[in-house]
C-alpha cells in the first residue's frame, strides 16, 4: 500500500460497461508521479489517502466486481509530504519517516 | 490506474489462440515509456484514456478470459500533457495536476 | 503488455517440477532489461514480440497451471526499436510510436 | 519478497469497512522508498521484516479477505542495512550481500 | 520471470504461521537489487536461478497455499553476469544477451 495525494477527479464521460458509478481520481505521489484510484470513500481533494492495489483494489469496493487495480482504502489522519521539502532532510536513509506519518499508538 | 495516449494500433498476425479477435494499441504515457492494450471501447489515436493492470484488466473485456494485462477502460475527457512541457510546471512536488485533469464534479 | 525482442533460449536442466516442457526465452527490451518468458509460440531469434504478465500468462500456455508469469502471446509484424537509435528521437514526449509500430487498421 | 524497515504506524481514523481491526505501519526500503504494509506479526519500530506483496499478502493475515496488498511476514534476525552506509560497498555488484543478511544455515 | 543470483540465507526465526518449512534465499539482480524468495529447489550460494513472481510463486512450491511472492523456479545452466562487468558490453541495447544465457537448442 501507498500514501498518495488527491489532486483532482477524472471526468471520463465515455468508459466501459460496469465502470458507471465509479468515481475516479487524479492522484499524485510525493515524488510527483500521477495515478487514477476508484474512491469508495469520498475524499476530498488535497487529503492525503492510502491506497491498494491488484486484486486488493476491488475488495476496497462495495461491488467487489468494480473494474479497478487502484483503490482508495482510507484517509491518514497526518502526512508530512517529504517530497515537497526535501531541505527538510537532513539524513537521508535514515528512519525520519517516522516524524512525517504522525506516529500514534496502533488503532 | 494510469493516463496513457493512444499512439497507434499493434499488427500481429501470428498470435496465440484465445486474442484472435482483441484489438491491441499502442499506449504512450507523458514519460515516453511505452505498453500495449487490449481496447475494448474503440479509440482514435492521440486520445488520452485509463487503463487497467492485472486481473482487472480481464473484467474491462466483453469475455473475461481474453488474454490480457492492460485494457482501456475509457476517454479522459480532458487531459494536458504535462511531460510535453515540463517548463510549464513552475511548482514541482504540488498538486498541480488539477488543471491537467480538467476538474468537474465527480460524475 | 509490453514489446520486447528475443536474444536467446535459456537452459535450465534442473527446474522445478510442473515446467519440464516449458521453452524458456531471454527477452530484451528497447533500453536493455533482461527477463525470461515461457514460449508456447515458438519464435525465431531477433523477432520483437508481445508478452503478458502475471496471470494473465498462464491463460496463453497451453496448459493454464503452467509456472509462468510472462508469456509470449505473439509475434509484432514491424517494430522499429527506437531505444538503439536515440538521435532518431527528435522531438521526445510526442506521439512518435505510430512509425515505429507498423500502423495500419487494426485487426 | 523484500526486506524492508518499519519507521511508524500509520494511524487512519476513516478507513473503508473490513479494514478496521488491522494494524497498518509505515515502512522505509534501504533506499528510502517509504510504503505501507499490514501487521499481523506486531513488530516494533526499528526492525526489519520481510513482506509479501499481491495476492500473497491476503494469505499472511488471520482472515484472508483482509484488504492488503503488502502485508509483514516476518522479522529478520539480522540485516545491515547497506543503504545507510554507501562507503562500505567497496565491490558493487559483487555478492556482498551475504554478510548482511546473517548467513547461517537455513532453518 | 527474472534471472537472479542467489547470495545468502536469510534467517527469520519469529514469521507468520504456514511459513514454518520455507527456506527463504536472498537474490541480488545484476544490478544490485536485493529480493527474499522461497526455494523449493534448494540452491547453493553463488547460482543463477530464475524466479517466478506473483500468484505463479505459489504453484512452484509444493504447497500452492505457501505464503510467497517470488520462488526459484531453476538454476540456469550458464549466465554470466553482464552488471559486474560494465565494460563488457561495446554495444549497449544490441541484443548481446544472447552470449550471456549459454544459447543452445531450447529443451
Amino acid at each position: 500500500m501507498e500514501v498518495l495525494q488527491v489532486v483532482a477527479d477524472l471526468v471520463c464521460t465515455r468508459r466501459v460497461a460496469g465502470m458507471q458509478a465509479v468515481s475516479l481520481r487524479v492522484l499524485q505521489s510525493e515524488q510527483g508521479v500521477v495515478s487514477v484510484a476508484s474512491d469508495p470513500v469520498g475524499v476530498p481533494e488535497g487529503k492525503w489517502v492510502f491506497v491498494t492495489t491488484g486484486s486488493a483494489a476491488r475488495l476496497a469496493m462495495p461491488d467487489p466486481l468494480t473494474i479497478t487495480d487502484l483503490a482508495i482504502c482510507g484517509i491518514v489522519d497526518h502526512w508530512e509530504c517529504a517530497g515537497n521539502a526535501p531541505a527538510a532532510t537532513p539524513d537521508a536513509g535514515a528512519p525520519d519517516a517516522g516524524a512525517r506519518a504522525g506516529v500514534r499508538a496502533a488503532p
